[in-house]
């Protein structure tokens, strides 16, 4: 029994290890349908030979000449540009991995959701600025989504020890995500003023790119999976913690009502969720690194510090303010990351812009895809300004 | 739908802990079958009113009496003798606690693996003394085997997370049993040889009796949970660690082949597992302490150290022996470890003691029940014997 299998982003971080994953797999465990990337068209070349993928699309119509040259004589179909990505996302697969980074995947991973299967889930924007709308696709298509993040992932497998019964979610008590803490985990607050890009971007345990670590480092990413939580588990956002683990090897837990604790662990390696989510409900193997706590010899616990990294605070409110809060939150945070990046804002003032952001757009009722990205882009303009204003002040 | 359930040793640790339990639980989720007690005869008439049993047995008959007063005028059925605790075993009941410590408990436990249904099992004894039998009792009236230990619990929790496919153990690569590392762990060998029974029953996290208190400061303890794991799950003996653990809060872990461990935490409180059996395959409500890894703050973990503490070796040994091998280990070690209570062995003389018996015994066929109960006595023999003749040497 074959599975048949899409990536979305295929020549990205995460698209690379589910290609090594799907490489190490025994011969006829898969079949692959589709490959898409952005602009890497040798990259995307060679994984589509490789996987003898039915088709390969790249985002960039201006690299559709050397796609088709690098794969002409393959028998693999060629495409390019955004409406050929989502027609490559809508073919049939049972299994799709929806890794396209930002707000530029979503309508992508919408037309993956609509078919119905599984997807993979590793682009949380998605989930954070568009939540209502991927849920309900995929209810209507009756999708399945699995996330492939590392703490959601850990999550949804200590979920499947949740037990039957009339509601199996009714004994969760409380999920809790771990955080590493990130690069200024013990940095005062005058340190933290005085971040630079490179200073941020150096994170202790996951190698990744330059926003993500900047989120890490004022820990809005671990805000942006406290939403990601709330919209893909049946918990409500005051029974989701946020727990600060530097050694990062507990990757998420689940409090149960008779006092259980189920937790997922591993070394930090995005192969082991990949894994998990491309298996599921079985299992498959991957030759990742495993754990050693012996080596490892102890795991450190802390509360996060609300002052310090005011964002965890930020996402909680959105996700209470409800409507289009937390797509106000997730545009706001990426134009003050960019500028930050940029050396146009301090540190400090991410978190600040994304606040004073949220607190003149308020939580406007979004109903359509249309209508979030237009609240998109307002708060990408809001956010800009507020930054400009705090410049000039 | 009442789930019927009866305790075997209820007046003891475990069984007052199932008690409290069924006394917390809604109204109507239980009814109470039968209560069998050693002979504490105040304590399971006031379980047996409380709980409205239909029935109380007291193993010593001469308590008989006493029993039968104290529950005169309530309707409930009282009996006494070790003839009676098999039949109160196999009354028809949904779930049946096996609590009765020692290899005295081993009849009533067959008697109700016999009727089929769900056997929590506390007993940890018969599962080394006989496992064999235990298991083929099982299978053939197709009993489910619960693990009330916690160790073994969490271990069948985190297993629950083994997703499906045409063998769900397949993938499971590593079972993992923490050991708190008891009174000795920072010991040199010889200010081990100086351990009074005084202080190898003070036990740093865990309140338990004498015996079990001296098994944990050798580390037999985990020798007897090695081989317990072995009988109750899917995997063979080498894939069986042990971990040291001090702080006793991660209970066990199964690491998987895509490299993910999944582990059960939680406060050392006995209700924890016991409500988890008690509500499988869903879960129930538990008035424990809830983990707080904030206040703990640390988790450490060392590899056990094979030469001061040597039981572990022999539990793999004498597994992998097979025939009446662990029976025994069991028996040789309640004798030296009898003896050590008794100040006529010194604490390293119990391991030195088990192995010499297995050494002189060898790994003998047995089959059935008879021949066990004839192996184990002449264990315990043996042991004695080597013990007088080390302390005549």
């Amino acid at each position: 029994m074959s599975r048949s299998v899409t990536i979305l982003g295929s020549t990205g971080s995460v698209g690379r290890s589910t290609v090594a994953l799907l490489e190490e797999a025994p011969a006829g465990a898969f079949r692959v349908e589709a490959l898409v990337a952005h602009r890497d068209v040798t990259g995307l070349a060679a994984q589509a030979r490789r996987l003898r993928a039915r088709c390969a699309v790249v985002a960039d119509p201006a690299c559709y000449g050397a796609l088709r040259d690098a794969l002409s004589g393959t028998g693999i179909e060629t495409a390019a540009g955004p409406g050929a990505v989502v027609a490559a996302a809508s073919r049939p697969a049972d299994w799709t991995m929806a890794a396209i980074v930002g707000a530029v995947g979503l309508p992508a991973t919408l037309a993956a959701l609509a078919r119905g299967g599984v997807l993979a889930f590793a682009n949380k924007e998605s989930l954070v600025c568009a939540g209502e709308i991927v849920l309900a696709t995929a209810r209507a298509a009756g999708a399945t989504l699995l996330p492939v993040d590392s703490e959601h992932n850990a999550i949804f497998q200590a979920l499947e020890a949740r037990g039957g019964g009339a509601d199996p979610y009714a004994t969760v008590e409380k999920i809790v995500l771990t955080a590493s803490g990130g690069p200024c985990r013990t940095m005062t607050l005058a340190e933290m003023a005085a971040v630079t890009p490179e200073a941020a971007i150096r994170h202790p345990i996951w190698s990744m790119g330059a926003k993500i670590s900047v989120d890490s480092a004022t820990m809005m990413n671990k805000g942006l999976e406290l939403i990601e939580a709330v919209r893909l588990f049946p918990v409500p956002e005051d029974r989701v913690e946020v727990l600060v683990h530097p050694q990062s090897t507990v990757h998420g837990l689940v409090q149960y009502a008779d006092g259980s604790v189920v937790a997922q662990l591993g070394t930090p390696d995005m192969r082991t969720p990949i894994a998990h989510a491309l298996a599921w409900p079985a299992r498959m193997a991957a030759s990742v690194p495993r754990l050693d706590l012996v080596t490892l010899g102890r795991l450190d616990f802390f509360a996060p510090d609300p002052v310090r990294f005011p964002a965890l605070r930020l996402a909680r409110e959105s996700l209470r303010a409800g409507g289009g809060a937390t797509t106000i939150l997730n545009a706001a945070n990426e134009t003050a990351v960019g500028l930050f990046l940029d050396r146009r804002l301090g540190f400090l003032d991410i978190a600040a812009v994304v606040e004073e952001t949220l607190d003149r757009l308020g939580a406007p009722t979004v109903t359509d895809l249309s209508a979030i990205l237009a609240l998109d882009g307002a708060a990408r303009n809001e956010a800009a300004r507020i930054a400009a204003e705090r410049a000039a002040a």
